[in-house]
């Protein structure tokens, strides 16, 4: 089974981010706007247990994560995609090593670049022409999350929660 | 902010459902297969913690809950919504009284047909036709199910996962 690992901004910032998915962004109906942490990876279902246990304890060592969003941005020319940027923190930095040491070892595919896709798949001119728009205008979100979750990948390519992970050691009673 | 209550089924039962959903259910891309424990309802975000610790609670005093998948089935003629029926037990139907109650008292919309939707807003002609072919497929699936799910709705119409519920008190490290 494959797995990933998100964090689901405010629904404000996820009303903004879909306001552009819904026409820029072929993942729109796949997942609810997210910044990922850790990228798909698989998993046996014997393992959940495991990993349950080991994402509480990184959970509980996590402080409320900071999440400054500042203008869009893009990966081109690595790729056509349009984002979101959300600024890196130390907090963030930290969460995203603990998801690729220990249990979930693993060199990161990419560098971390924490950021909220809007956009991708578009035709190079589309590209052009939107993220050129994009780029000049203001954006601004400042909120802390206090959350992340581990998903897994339905046949279709839709992702679905398996569990939720409030960091600050919260998810006990 | 509206707010749900959802169980989903294994990723077996999800991969099941959205064969149909894809094309015959109008909230395909809005969230995945559930079954759903209480219909949307509008809360505060400023009562969030206060219905999140109760969720604790009544996930602590639920057992595993069994899910028997019987048959397509059919909410006609009250409405045109085919389902994949879900074999009525105590443990669930202890759980549904638990969200109309307390907290989160209410009375449901609707006598608890506990089900999994995969065909609405079908025209009249359309959902006679699909209806007779699934009504006569033989369907068979059971398991048992840990956890259930607070969701909110985002302004396009679908739900991203709030938190997870583990039953029997095992959301404890």
């Amino acid at each position: 089974m494959k797995y990933g690992i998100v964090l689901f901004p405010s629904k404000r910032i996820q009303d903004f981010a879909n306001s552009y998915r819904k026409r820029y962004d072929s993942h729109y109906a796949l997942i609810p706007p997210h910044i990922t942490l850790k990228y798909p990876f698989e998993a046996d279902e014997g393992q959940l247990k495991e990993m349950t246990k080991e994402l509480r304890r990184i959970a509980a060592e996590t402080e409320p994560i900071p999440v400054k969003v500042t203008k869009f941005s893009s990966f081109y020319p690595t790729s056509n995609i349009i984002y979101l940027k959300v600024e890196p923190n130390d907090v963030l930095e930290r969460l995203h090593q603990h998801l690729h040491s220990g249990l979930f070892a693993g060199k990161p595919e990419f560098v971390f670049v924490p950021h909220i896709t809007i956009g991708r798949d578009l035709p190079g001119a589309e590209y052009a022409d939107v993220y050129s728009q994009l780029k000049l205008q203001n954006v601004h979100f400042e909120e802390t999350i206090d959350r992340f979750h581990l998903l897994y990948q339905l046949e279709n390519g839709s992702w679905t929660v398996y569990e939720t992970f409030v960091v600050g050691g919260k998810e006990t009673v």
